[in-house]
């Protein structure tokens, strides 16, 4: 009994492995999350898009921003070949961007009309469609984290101003002084802003916001956005950083998408949910459903901006309308490719 | 030669009553926009989603409500009928609504965990996708009208907290005394909540958000949305009535759709925005599409809520997966309905 027992326990690995082997001879080893391995990661970033040009940035300028720009997508990158996952990945490389001084995001963040800094972000989760946001916070060093935190531990989606700091406290949030966000150029850029009859140019808001979307080795992707806002802001606005299906949006079905540019537009054309839509509704490749976004709908409606988007498949679109986007991305075969003009 | 232009100009206008006949008798007069007539009107209204039951609810409060609902919907339909704008039906509809201590929205909003009352609002206009929206304003009577006031007379879509009331001064909105929003059926709510060991049930939100839908002569669609959001929330949470796509959306090629219900979902799915979408990108129909999103997708995530929409062609639809909604609608037949539960 004991011999038979052996033999359908010796013919059933037999089995399982005849099943396996013709599916590792069929499926090329790059497609998409076969059984027997895990899925190729990928990374993209952003730090803002808006009217740069090679006259006005120094090449010494440029390897600044290239440098940083390497520096949070390897270690974004890092995370995620290491098996960590793409929330943890997605917070770590925005947390690089929000404490440099070259983004409008955490340190470097652009002041409002009133003269201090207020921070807006948020961040999805694709595989349960949870999302977090704050709006209007002054004293969060890293404005992402908060995000997270309301997502995981608040029975909210959004909060806003002093409630969100209250919260922030009692989640021992890490928070800095208002001082901290103070730098040199953006004050510059408010008193540019302020001089000008326009109350809020957009030409003046060069460069903007930061973004990451990441796929990781267990196919979720997550999107996280992080931003100063408008300079010269008024009223406690609040842009499309905030705002799940503007800013950001991310859903394994489909794909992640981060958001930068003038918001107001982005709010209005529901930007990053729309190319989602466009995909599990019309098929349309993200690359298509980026392209009929944000260089149709939004050059329509008038407005600035792009986004970085990865799909399941770990296809990556980097597509804006205005003359530049600070961006990087590492795809599913490891190749970096790092850009700030067209 | 005088009689040869007599008789041309006879002629013309002979041609012109030839070409209009044949329209009129092959066209029936309930269809769409023939160039000869005016567009159908027809407005839909909520006054919240939830666990409103008939043996909870005594006659006399059912017929208050309904009573309430079908004054704000004739007023609606009054101004569509005489020629007036959707946007004007919409604010006008929304005023009453939000006037009565009996919604949550404007007098007779919920409390806040602090014990007062913040409002959000949005509007939308579905012919230049136009939007205006505050969150956290809690000196301003009417926040329809402050949202309309951002469309018009801001460059922003979304102000919140006290620079939205800062700009509502600037713009001579009515400011009253925040005891003004005070009313005790709603402080009872909230001591209901806070006495409970969870913090935010949404079982006890019985009674939400007031919205409205209208279309006008001129084919333009309105949404808009106001609240007084969830009873018991903390740290100026912001819901999905003031977040364009989630709360409120209007595009004249697709819908205009107002929701209700537990907003943290309604943001993460976009509803109001994913409506429009599948009737654009999958050409569902705006009962099949709202069918879609309420009755599946929302209740696939876990979302309780309702929507009421109406589209070009002035079909109406109102869908909630609780067992109650607040709702009226006058069609473009000019029938009127006026319900509370399934």
């Amino acid at each position: 009994m004991k011999k038979f027992y052996l033999f359908i326990f010796l013919l059933s690995i037999l089995s399982v492995s005849c099943q396996d082997k013709p599916a590792d001879q069929t499926e090329p080893s790059t497609d998409a999350n076969p059984v027997t391995q895990k899925q190729a990661v990928a990374i993209v970033i952003h730090g803002g898009a808006g009217v740069m040009s090679r006259d006005r940035m120094s090449e010494d300028k440029q390897k600044e921003y290239k440098a940083k720009l390497d520096e949070a997508i390897s270690k974004g990158h890092s995370i995620l070949d290491e098996g960590g996952t793409a929330m943890e990945a997605v917070m770590r490389t925005i947390n690089i961007l929000e404490n440099s001084p070259l983004f409008n995001a955490g340190k470097g963040a652009v002041f409002n009309h009133e003269g201090y800094n207020e921070l807006d972000a948020s961040i999805m989760d694709g595989e349960t469609l949870n999302a977090g946001a704050i709006a209007g916070v002054t004293t969060v060093k890293n404005p992402i984290n908060l995000a997270h935190e309301v997502m995981v531990n608040s029975k909210h989606v959004l909060l806003s101003g002093s409630g969100a700091e209250e919260f922030a406290r009692s989640r021992n949030i890490v928070m800095v002084d208002t001082a901290y966000f103070s730098t040199p150029s953006r004050l510059e850029s408010l008193k540019r802003a302020q001089n000008k009859t326009a109350l809020l140019d957009w030409e003046d808001h060069k460069f903007g916001t930061v973004g990451c979307v990441a796929l990781d080795k267990e196919g979720n992707i997550v999107a996280g956005t992080s931003t100063g806002g408008m300079t010269n802001k008024r009223w406690n606005r609040i842009g499309d950083s905030p705002i799940i299906g503007a800013g950001t949006y991310a859903n394994n079905k489909s794909c992640g998408v981060s958001s930068t540019g003038h918001g107001e537009y982005f709010i209005r054309a529901a930007v990053a949910y729309d190319i989602s839509a466009l995909m599990l509704y019309k098929n349309m490749s993200l690359q298509e459903a980026s392209e009929e976004v944000v260089m149709k709908k939004l050059v329509d409606l008038g407005g600035d901006g792009g986004i970085v988007a990865l799909d399941k498949d770990a296809n990556i679109s980097m597509v804006f309308n205005t003359p530049g986007m600070f961006r990087a991305s590492i795809n599913k075969e490891g190749q970096k490719e790092i850009k700030i003009f067209k």
